[in-house]
């Protein structure tokens, strides 16, 4: 099985969707994550898809599934899912027998509209940029930017799942309670401080039953695949609100998500060192250290930001690239530490849940993953290519986060991407 | 429509299913919950039942439901609500000509097996008890108990879905992170201080549309009904996780609810006004407050907490009381301010979704809601009838928590219990 897996990463490999072979290509046939679609404009149920170019295979048509329920494709044990994964490289490559059939079941990206890639039964939010984490500290925080549990406990807290929505999700700006520092009563209104926050989705696989954990050295298995995340964020609402029991309302008006779903498989030749320790830093407890997490943990994901405002748009300007990072060197916890963590307690994951990395941002100022880093609190502000500035996000703007591998050796393999705007 | 709903507190009203007549039942023809059972060692699904005197009646069977999908119920508008209710109500009173066709639709409770009472979306745990904010406040921060936001927000976090279950529940002692205040570095192990909180859970019926806020005015419509909560919290690796995102590991690995979903058309009867705040504090934003909610806002629901040790078991020594509270007199914000709060910002809420009032202790010590106030963290253990003595929940111990409502002029309307079980 491991050598079937192998050869679904052979750079050699071509399909016979020609598109797919195009470099640079997101979705070349060494990626092939899954998604859920339909015909645009139509009302029909979503079905799982897989991408390949700039098509998308439809897996009930191509008689490879005989449903359209990712949860229960996400269920299944990690042997099941590499079958899958070999079935899909070999039947898309060149010269495959089954082109002809399989050709039928292709839809023009174009011309389809996603869905979220599954049913997301519980999401969970971490903090492991330390990047991000130390910046925003400092301004929360000054006297205590990193709290004293951060380098032992992978931060998380329990996000809102219902208002998570697919790339293209229009939002209104929330409106909240928010207090200045000199103000002797809080005001109501729409927020004056509205941020993205660049992070990668880890979606889990096979869950675990309560009461039994999942330790650190099987935690990858249970990892199903990666999406962009942006957990756009409402820092006025934010800074009044999250004493004592964490943030609410700032965040869980809209979170937005890349409709691909790409696999952990996808991601084999583009694993990292976990984050590395500067001296003096504590080494994990036992229950989040192994040697295959220190040496394989991170993941060399390439990392953007992009901006369009409604001028810029207006006037043909395309979006600016605001930020670039890359996950390895920004998360202090890896997915699998993450999953480990999690459950240590006996809480139980299911198919389906959704874990945030937590604002991906690198250490100098220029990979910042959110506005409030990069405008250090609002106070400087960025300015874009057509004479605009901004300090938070203003109605109508359209933010993008993208996210790619490349590695010498290796096929460069897409995340796609997740746009937004808020009116 | 009034009218019938009227007619279905009418304390003359009694049922052909003679246990429902009794003094003191918790389900008389007057309350009329919902929840989901089967025939106990059975693998057949789960179907919608309504709690009469000791018995179930099957919706399905008696013709009154074509489906078993309770969040479908819940989905209904207030007038469908009120409907089935007064047809419940007819058809169980003395007299009804369905008596026939449904005593066979009956079953013993004894004889079921409960299920939750739906499938829940979103959990979202509140801090509404003022007197439990306070004391708890003091023990993790002794300068500044209550946070300058608590009077003006209705603080909630988000809390997990996927491990809450059933009265019955067991659950392994949860294992994690812990720091000793003089300690170097934390270290891993059996959480040494596991505690109960005395909830009610706020199920959602109706609801809401992203971006579309539901006003103060609409909020009580979108309110299903009401459950028992027992928030299991482990409460040192609460101190040590929780900043600066709030608790995550010390309460997600189980949280238990009563099976019996009472009604807010139920306790109509047992409103109260809502928490008299002392002179000095301030009025709630406009968007928190209006007169009903002033006026009715409250729910005189008395609620206790029961203590059983296996020691205590192995004797024949029943369960002793540790707390009575009313849930009107701790809670600070009402379920409607909840609701309001909630959505203010656009989240969508959904059928089935629930709401935790948070602890409610009463204003004296021995109404505190949970141990870590009842012992001050630990320093004063409680003597139980057997000599035995309690800090933190010890391996083997069975809480319960009771509610009901009663009221002169009023038939009693109980909630039904909650029991758990650590090992």
């Amino acid at each position: 099985m491991s050598n079937d897996l192998n050869a679904t990463h052979d750079p050699n490999l071509r399909s016979w969707v020609e598109t797919a072979n195009v470099a640079g290509c997101d979705f070349p046939i060494q990626n092939l994550p899954f998604g859920r679609f339909r015909p645009a404009g139509s009302n029909e149920p979503f079905r799982i898809g897989v991408a390949i170019g700039d098509r998308v295979l439809d897996l009930e048509a191509a008689h490879v599934l005989e449903h359209s329920d990712m949860n229960l494709v996400m269920s299944a044990s990690p042997a099941e899912r590499a079958a899958l994964r070999a079935l899909l490289s070999e039947d898309l490559r060149e010269g495959s027998p089954r082109q002809n059939h399989w050709e039928l079941a292709l839809y023009a990206q174009a011309d389809v509209e996603m869905a979220l890639p599954c049913t997301i039964g519980d999401y969970t939010d971490f903090y492991t940029g330390i990047h991000h984490a130390t910046t925003v500290g400092k301004l929360f925080r000054p006297d205590q930017p990193l709290m004293p549990n951060y380098k032992w406990v992978p931060i998380g807290y329990h996000g809102r799942a219902s208002s998570i929505g697919v790339s293209g999700q229009r939002f209104k700006r929330p409106h909240g309670q928010t207090k200045a520092p000199d103000a002797e009563a809080p005001s109501f209104g729409p927020s004056k401080r509205l941020d993205y926050e660049l992070e990668l989705g880890f979606f889990i696989g096979e869950g675990n039953a309560q009461g039994e954990p999942i330790g650190i050295a099987k935690a990858e298995q249970h990892l199903f695949g990666v999406t962009l995340l942006n957990d756009w964020s409402a820092r006025d609402l934010q800074a009044w609100e999250y004493q004592p029991l964490g943030p609410f309302l700032s965040k869980n008006f809209a979170t937005t998500l890349s409709p691909w779903l790409v696999t952990m498989e996808a991601l084999a030749p583009f694993r990292a060192r976990s984050f590395d320790r500067p001296a003096g830093d504590p080494l994990p407890l036992p229950y989040l250290d192994s040697d295959v997490n220190r040496h394989t943990g991170g993941l060399d994901i390439t990392l953007e930001v992009w901006l369009q405002t409604p001028k810029m748009r207006d006037a043909g300007v395309p979006a600016t690239r605001l930020t670039r990072s890359n996950a390895a060197q920004a998360a202090y916890w890896t997915a699998a530490q993450l999953v480990a963590h999690h459950t240590v307690n006996g809480c139980n994951l299911q198919p389906g849940d959704l874990l945030g990395s937590g604002t991906l941002s690198g250490p100098e100022p220029d990979q910042a993953g959110s506005l409030l880093e990069l405008t250090l609190g609002g106070k400087n502000p960025v300015a874009l290519p057509n004479g605009e500035r901004r300090t938070f996000l203003e109605d109508g703007d359209t933010l993008t986060l993208r996210g790619y591998c490349e590695r010498k050796g290796a096929v460069r393999i897409g995340l796609g991407e997740v746009s937004g705007t808020v009116f």
